[in-house]
């Protein structure tokens, strides 16, 4: 940075004060020291959805402090399927880390500040390049709900367009909290949201949710991209009340952490 | 069937129509121990279908009890790839346990214990989400056969919508007696019923015979999708007259067997 | 087999002397041991096409006898990935076994035997389920070259129709020598032919060249596949003299040769 | 290029003007022992493109070699999967091996020397077979980029079609120095071109963006496939405005290539 654009940085910082945000020099204080039980499970996250196709050499994963609801974890910028518990970082909902230490931020951390600051019902974020929802992404075809496990989609599933954002967006990137919060108002109160050529956003009540979620968005989109294909007519879609009732009930998630955390640890 | 196990069945039936479900917390007696190969073949199909990719984190397998038609043996509610002997459970056709000892059942046994009821000459029951036939599950185009391994398709495999059912049926899921029974209504004398939005239903005289059909299905469908997709006018499906000569000559499964068992369960 | 069948059985064979062929019940003679290095290769095709994907659980490769011309070997009735040295056999061109010692036999070696009859160039044959060949089995598109490893396919690739094979084929299996035959009519001077909604045969000059035939094959299919779906007009073929000039100069196959079989025999 | 380095190439250029071919027996002189960390990375990129599915049993990495821009690093004639250190050659950019000692060339070597002839700013070149892209390069649908990671495309993708080179070129390959300078003219100032039926040339500033530009093509044109199938009328590209900004600005490639580089050499 070159010292005339670290004082317009200062600027904002001072100006942000006045809003009530944090003074960035100043790291946030931490909530606390984390059950790790809980990593664990952030831990294993990134390496279920590493070997499930979802998080390819780049995306993260994040969960909500259970101590203070004004603080995130997450890995420091690396691929997830090399993450383990020393690379959790606590960052707080403008995504200042609380202990750099120099390690290297996600760029794109912004996502999962700014989706905690107006999603209270969220705990975990995942931000992936999610193959299969890309071409959805980039036409105009919507990505709906047709196998039971995502049926969870019905509510919709926006896709969010760097060009429409309202503010700068050169190359698509979620760069700052002005990107991170006009991406969190188009996920809104919903499930999912594409982001245009470059993956999706999933949100859920815990990370075992978050990712069940994102492996199940994979799968829906991959075939329904192939019953599109077969030319068959109307696709039936689960319907609103199907998607309701799911919602209800959602099942044992338990069953399938069991196994996909058994396979990414290797214990 | 012999006669003494119908009586016992009939009584059963008129058991429960006099008292309701209320006699439910009374177990059903056992048919007694079964010979360890039969169970090893029966884990064996569990971890088959999880490496084929025919089932995934969910899904059942199960065998008629060779000693009483009206018992039938399946796993506890466990992700099929970490099924062993100690998982597997006995069942009435009621899907009530033998001895449940506190394990959690699979919710949609009843597609089991109902299958069992009304076809005679069926030992054992698939439930999966066999991903290449769900396109056809939620479109007009119909599942037929195009490959020789799949010539027992010729039959039809008709598409089982809850919608339709004629009983409530929230989600899709074959939560009750009811709805396995609809089910296996609609299966009738196939070998394959589709699940809207959600997998099949897979049906054959033993494991092996049933195992080997739940993947040529899934191959047939995956194949049948590009087979569509080239768009070279009529597809030259497997006739009625092969599909019954195949059915009198199915071949040697044990070969296909042998290798199969041999790599899932790696010995 | 009953005793009414074995008699009609020994009428055909007794009627088959007479138009010039061995007598079944005298096996053939052997044309002699074979070089360990050879065999090695044959065992090492089953395994490398097995885990390229274009063998699956059935399927066979033969060579011709390097001694006699009217010899092959190829394994008993095994899953391809599972073929040793020991499971290799000898046939006369009839396809009796030289040596059967209670070993099934391959149910459609007749696929070979009449091949090797008609095609004097021809030292191995292989008779694979190639999966992405299919779709073209039961079209009426044209499985034609696009890549330059399968541009040897520019002469042509018949597909053979067992409901016209003027013989008798209740089941789309080459279950005898009438239907060997008309299959390599079918083949002619061609390198590979389909078998409708079955799989194809592939014959080379030597094993290593069938093999790399095989896998370009497969290859070749799955990406026009992805070319006619694209959906942007003409493909560009390889044409007939890039094809004969490929013929005439194929490369060097000793190198894939090298990979494959490291990788096959995990030495 | 420093100044005497220039001189010494022209002097060569007049040399080979006056000799013809005839002292071609004289090998190049060497540019000197490079660093082996820039081998390992060499080595590492020929085991990544094999493991990501871009290269099969063939394609070739090279780089220039950093004392000297007249001279380039390349793999003798191996499968890319089985490249070690010792097999990597030198070459002066008319693609003489300056010491081969009997060790075969890679027949299309010529794509690396005429490319770095005119290619001031490229440091490394990839040849490969890269599947997903051989669809556009047979058909009328050009080459584009959706994902961010593939957003260096936005200046285009040549197609190099062997029977419009202007040169003789029988069967697809790049067979000589005549083919290499009309395929480095088709690509121009571009960082990937295709050619016909047979794959792709990609070029970076790097190895690890060499790399990176051939895997992220792959997936692109993978993608791209399936969105152009969906159906939903025009594809929204990125946009040459998001290509330009994401060159000024190509994010951190040392991640990806951490992760890669550990699963490829397995440390």
């Amino acid at each position: 940075m070159n010292p005339s654009m670290s004082i317009a940085a200062t600027s904002v910082m001072v100006l942000s004060i006045a809003v009530g945000s944090a003074f960035a020099q100043i790291p946030p204080s931490t909530a606390g020291s984390v059950d790790p039980a809980l990593i664990e499970d952030l831990v294993a996250a990134n390496r279920i959805l590493s070997q499930q196709g979802v998080l390819d050499h780049s995306g993260h994963v994040s969960i909500r402090h259970p101590a203070n609801p004004n603080r995130y974890l997450m890995a420091r910028s690396l691929s997830p399927a090399l993450v383990t518990a020393e690379d959790i970082m606590e960052f707080d909902l403008d995504s200042n880390p609380v202990d750099q230490r120099g390690r290297r931020l996600a760029l794109e951390r912004f996502i999962h500040g700014e989706t905690y600051k107006v999603r209270q019902d969220v705990n975990a974020v995942i931000h992936s390049h999610s193959p299969s929802v890309i071409p959805f992404s980039v036409t105009s075809v919507p990505l709906r709900p047709i196998i039971l496990g995502a049926a969870f989609l019905w509510t919709g599933v926006p896709v969010f367009e760097t060009r429409n954002a309202g503010v700068p967006a050169a190359d698509m990137l979620i760069r700052n909290r002005d990107l991170g919060k006009a991406l969190a108002n188009s996920l809104g109160d919903k499930r999912v949201a594409l982001l245009r050529g470059h993956g999706n956003v999933v949100v859920g009540s815990n990370v075992q949710n978050a990712v069940r979620r994102a492996v199940d968005t994979e799968t829906n989109a991959r075939l329904l991209i192939i019953a599109i294909g077969l030319g068959g007519g109307p696709i039936n879609y689960i319907s609103a009340e199907e998607g309701a009732a799911r919602d209800r009930d959602p099942g044992i998630p338990a069953r399938v952490w069991e196994l996909w955390k058994r396979k990414a640890l290797g214990n």
